[in-house]
Formats: structure tokens, C-alpha cells, sequence
């Protein structure tokens, strides 16, 4: 099998961090995603949607959506659980990935498409809403500060496929200069917690 | 336990149909959001992000996040399975029930978020964008059209919470006026088979 990816993207990322933290090698193959690798008939047949990272298996079924490609391989290498071991765990893993997803990397995302016009070619940006996620994102900050005062890792202490969704959305946030004010103690705690993490050099 | 939630809002029906297809009784609390009800330090302690539905246990612990918790309930109550049987099934729903989100129902929720200004007095609706994400709400119907060509429900043969998440957008999006065009024959056939499954009425 092997993964299609862009390997500055922070979607890739996640995957790459959480394939590492399992201790699973993989075949990358790289697009590039400004040229419109991905767009060519050939990727679009593999993979509708264009969006990278894809998993190809061996029998050439292709799963796109990086926690798709995760949720495959905690499945197949359910150790060590990155996704949860009981079903509240489950459940509140799956809490804080989402709100990481919705109200902090996907606010960085569009601030990123929309402010920048990296992907002008084949979307319309609008600044305004641009400028507005940006804040989303930043405002979400105090949210994870207060939350991280009393847990050592968004579910506890328990490090989780969030923790990890949460870095490689940090890290890609850079781009669009947001990233943790000073005052922002527990988030930076955190921070320095999981990104010193072998993982975090996939 | 019970979920607080808003009758007529999408998110909240995606969790009453899949505890339907379950056959899950359970106690609902309604909040009126249009109001503020879910904006109270009460429910702030419950539930910081504000949004519904969310589920309190009897202990009191709280799972926000539509998808986290009907995690929590294929855990404890796994038959019959919505998000998947194998691996490989699992993933394809994750990445069916995530496309459907992304591409779909956000693009919805935004579309009427930013036109119609409904949560003005919390946010900040941007008119350009809410038409824009309209447009790719409409977009991705065609996407959706030519999978289900050759697919009964969105993966396969398997009825799942993919199926069920896009039941729920799709009414959704008739509030902006978003809805197949009478040549998507067969994503038409798939609403007509899903809407008519008993759990569509939850």
C-alpha cells in the first residue's frame, strides 16, 4: 500500500505523525499540489475529490480523508490506541478532534486559502470571510488554554489522535501568523509537551 | 442520560435517526438556541463550544460533537453497526461520512449562517462567502449523483451514518433553496429509499 501526499501539507502530517506514533512504515509518493498533480485524470479516477492525503491498497481501492486513512490503520494496528480504549474515551477522543478540526484547523485552513489565494486557480477566495476564520481560530485558542490548565493532554492523560490533530494545526497556523500568545501558559505547556514527541519530526 | 438539543436544527436529527436505526430510547432536553437558552453559564459549564446537541451521562460527564456521540453509543450498543463492520468498511464510511460534511453539509450550514444572518448577534455573517459556500454545497451534489450510480447507499450495500448524515443535510439545505436538480436520478433514487426508512421520521 501506499499513501499520495503533499509532504509541506498539514493533512499529510497527521497521518505521517500518527503512522509514526504506531511504529507502521509506508510508501509515500509525493504530488505537488500547486502544479495540480492531483488534478490529473489519472489521480481524479483514484481519488474524486483531489484532496491528499489518499491511501492506495494493494488491491488499488483508494481511501481518501486523513482520520479515513487513520481509522484504517488503528483497525489493522490497534496498538498503541490512538483513537481511544473504552467507549467514553472513544467518544471523548472523537469530541476533541472534531472541535480541533472545526474550530481551529479548518478556521486556519480558510484563513489560509481565502487570505493568501494559493488555490485561486480553482476556487474563489474571499478575504473577508479569510480574515474572519483567522479570528475564529485565534479566539478557539483560549478555549484550548482553559482546557489544558487542569489535563495534561486534550483527553486527559491519555495522548490521542486530537493531540495530534492539534499539533500539525498549530505548526500549519504559522503560515498565516496565529499561533499562542505568551499569556496562553497551559497551551504552550502542551505544546512544548507534544511536539518534543519523537512523532512530531514525521 | 439524557441529550439537550433543538428539534429543528440538522445536527441534532442526525443523532435521533441514528439512535433510531439503533433502536435507542433516550431523553431529550430541548434548548431554544435562537433564544440563548445554550448560552447560559449553566450550560457554558456543561458544554463550553455552546453547540448542540450534546449528551450528559449520569455521572455528568459531557460528549459534545454530533459524531462523538454517536460513537458513544456504536460502543455500548453496537448492533446494528452504522459506522462500519471491517476495517476496511470503517474507513469508507469515515471517509464517506466525512466528504458529506466537508463538502456538503458545512458548505449548507455556512451558506445559511452567512445569508441569512440568523446568529448575527454571535458572530459575524459574511454575505459573499455564505453565497459562495452555496455554491459548493450545490457542487458537490454532482459528485454525489455519479457515486451513487453504481452504489445503493454511500458505501455499498451498507446502510451507515453517512447515509444517514446526508439524509439530514439535504433537508437541511432546502432552508437556503439548496436541492438536487430533478437530473440527479440517482441521488433522488437514494433519497426516496433512504427518507423513506422509518428512522428518517426521528
Amino acid at each position: 500500500m501506499k499513501i499520495y501526499e503533499t509532504r509541506t501539507a498539514p493533512n499529510p502530517r497527521r497521518v505521517r505523525v500518527f503512522l509514526a506514533e504506531k511504529g507502521i512504515d509506508m510508501e509515500y509518493v509525493q504530488l505537488d499540489i500547486a502544479a495540480g498533480d492531483n488534478l490529473s485524470p489519472e489521480m481524479r479516477a483514484k481519488n474524486p475529490t483531489t484532496k491528499i492525503p489518499f491511501l492506495e491498497l494493494d488491491d488499488g481501492t483508494c481511501i481518501g480523508e486523513t482520520m479515513a486513512i487513520c481509522r484504517y490503520f488503528e483497525e489493522i494496528h490497534p496498538e498503541p490506541a490512538l483513537m481511544g480504549r473504552t467507549p467514553l474515551e472513544k467518544a471523548q477522543v472523537e469530541m476533541w478532534q472534531r472541535q480541533v478540526e472545526f474550530y481551529f484547523m479548518l478556521q486556519v485552513g480558510m484563513c489560509f486559502q481565502h487570505t493568501t489565494g494559493y488555490f485561486k486557480d480553482r476556487m474563489n477566495p474571499i478575504m473577508d470571510w479569510g480574515v474572519e476564520a483567522g479570528k475564529n481560530a485565534a479566539a478557539y485558542m483560549k478555549q484550548l488554554n482553559q482546557h489544558l490548565a487542569d489535563s495534561q493532554f486534550l483527553v486527559g492523560d491519555y495522548f490521542s489522535i486530537a493531540d495530534i490533530n492539534l499539533l500539525c494545526a498549530l505548526d500549519f497556523a504559522r503560515v498565516v501568523k496565529i499561533k499562542p500568545s505568551d499569556e496562553y501558559t497551559h497551551l504552550l505547556r502542551w505544546y512544548g509537551e507534544v511536539s518534543s514527541r519523537p512523532s512530531a519530526k514525521a
